[in-house]
């Protein structure tokens, strides 16, 4: 690394925060310089917690460390609601924005954090970190190999956890002023990254809800899923929720091979990551089993995927930084097609699961 | 075994017949007596083909085998489109009947051939062989169980199978006048009966076709999925083709635990087979892997699963032989709301994917 590190700070102390300390520590070519939150104690107590070197600062107030010169990129880890005051507030200080999903409540917030990221010539980047692992790459490689997985003809994703009774009762993704979104916007989000990300970010022609959606008292989503559909004959489903174990599958079928995976967004473990494929498999003379049968790939990473997340977004900066390059349009482009297809979703599901077209 | 085992009849030379042969021959209570084609050349090849005992009779006619008085059960792998005449005559003739599925273009068509099995005393069962695999009764216990799994939330099951041009053109199920149901009946069915299976055949309140479902010229459906959904919450999705690799998954999850497995239909090898299986899991303190890790259960089996099917459908019939026992109501049950569903599937597609009530 002869650059110097891209200097992160942070605004919010929201426990995803500590991973992302962790991260952003681990990662060769960042480093953590400041934490703000509103209360000075608070930010104190989670620098020291989480390991922030002698050097870094600690802010009592977001403003304050967003008025420092010496700070290059910061990660905003703050409820949905507070995403494009303080995302555009970021943007206009010059600095790059590392910004936590749903990036916004619908694609109208995202468009004017966008738009402030762009007239200020900032990078943005969201928080979807197993877009990152080598395990994805390496998963992208298979689905476009067209001898061994065909065109992609239906998948099926999920993301479901279950929240305690506190959860359910306290925590801000339950929350109408919060994050309004609930599950679909912090589990949900990952399933239609996932569909994007494996038809090469093309929109569906049409969104539409499953029955069954599940909201609380104050119309936050605590479970739902949707069908997606395109004018090609391609089907994905997903299916989200707070109010079942913790589940997170991928199953993308091809018409030459199937690719399966049940802990996409968090790897069962750290330091490798697997995934299993078939490619052209029948069945015995006598149907009693298959040929071949699946296979197991395992991809090992020197970095943990929030490391190699934000590895990549300090690339990023320190090319501008450095050498006066654009920022890349490939992350504002996906977190909007993510964010519109869950705008879709929340329209069918208030129409009573009706189609809506993109 | 002290008692005699149940003399086989097979009306119809299909290719599954040449499994169900087999499974006939393993199945220590049961044997194989006769086979009927419609040509006696056809008939007798495929008794040499098959290992059919010496003793074993030759018919070059339906009617001739049902005529028999040295048959008690007879095996109808016909296309669906000839249910309905020959096993309410396998019925007429007090012949108990091993049906291959789907049973019946519809569920009126099923009432008739019930109708006529239980006005002459006999056993009804359709084919669908995973129900019989000792792996099956395991999972069972599993999703039974409150304290590992809980109550359903969500299931998602699919059946896919990349057939050929040659399929695609000729095979009796693309043929609206032989298996007009397509890829619904062939592969959906396995799906519907997967999910009814595990919420102990309560059946949905709605199923919604979803989106994309693919028909060819005839009308025949060659890929579609739709969507199940219960009074208390539940939500099922499953998805079949014809047009896709070969995939057949089950995910299930509850509140406490989740099972998964790849090969539900037709295990991977036929002495084993396994499935996962992970309860009350969680993430580890920044949220970097999973407590616990699933686990892999396998299962052994003496007998492949179709010569459990016949070994229990045969302990049914030899059950009535012997001491004038009822036929078990559970099968044509099962059957039976597997075909009410399936229809509600079908008539979903015909009005553009609405709610079908059941």
């Amino acid at each position: 690394m002869a650059e110097k590190p891209i200097r992160f700070g942070i605004i919010g102390c929201a426990d995803i925060a500590r991973k992302l300390s962790r991260a952003i520590t681990l990662a060769p070519n960042a480093e953590l310089s400041a934490v703000a939150s509103r209360s000075l104690d608070k930010a104190s107590a989670f620098a020291k917690a989480n390991n922030f070197p002698p050097s870094a600062k600690i802010y009592g107030s977001y403003e304050d460390l967003l008025d420092d010169p010496d700070i290059d990129a910061v990660y905003v880890p703050l409820p949905t609601s507070l995403h494009v005051k303080w995302a555009c507030l970021v943007a206009q200080k010059k600095k790059h924005i590392l910004l936590e999903k749903p990036v916004g409540l619908n694609v109208t917030e995202l468009d004017k954090i966008v738009e402030a990221c762009e007239a200020n010539g900032v990078q943005i980047m969201d928080g979807t970190m197993w877009i990152h692992n080598p395990r994805t790459h390496k998963m992208k490689e298979f689905l476009n190999d067209k001898e061994r997985f065909g065109e992609l003809k239906n998948m099926h994703s999920c993301f479901t956890f279950a929240a305690d009774e506190d959860f359910l009762k306290n925590d801000i993704r339950v929350k109408s002023d919060l994050d309004a979104l609930g599950a679909l916007g912090d589990a949900g989000w990952y399933g239609i990254r996932s569909i994007l990300w494996a038809v090469d970010y093309e929109l569906p022609k049409t969104v539409t809800a499953l029955p069954g959606a599940v909201l609380n008292e104050a119309g936050v989503i605590l479970s739902c899923g949707a069908a997606l559909h395109w004018e090609d004959g391609k089907v994905a489903t997903f299916h989200c929720s707070f109010l079942a174990h913790l589940t997170m599958d991928i199953t993308a079928i091809g018409t030459a091979g199937t690719l399966h995976l049940n802990d996409f967004i968090i790897p069962f473990g750290e330091k490798e990551a697997s995934f299993t494929t078939v490619s052209k498999s029948g069945f015995t003379d006598l149907v009693t089993g298959w040929v071949p049968v699946p296979s197991q790939h395992t991809v090992t990473t020197d970095l943990p995927q929030e490391a190699c997340m934000v590895s990549e977004f300090a690339r990023l900066v320190g090319n501008i930084k450095a050498n006066g390059a654009k920022p890349d349009p490939k992350w504002p482009s996906i977190s909007r097609k993510t964010q519109l297809v869950l705008d879709a979703v929340t329209t069918s599901i208030a129409q009573g699961s009706k189609p809506v077209e993109i």
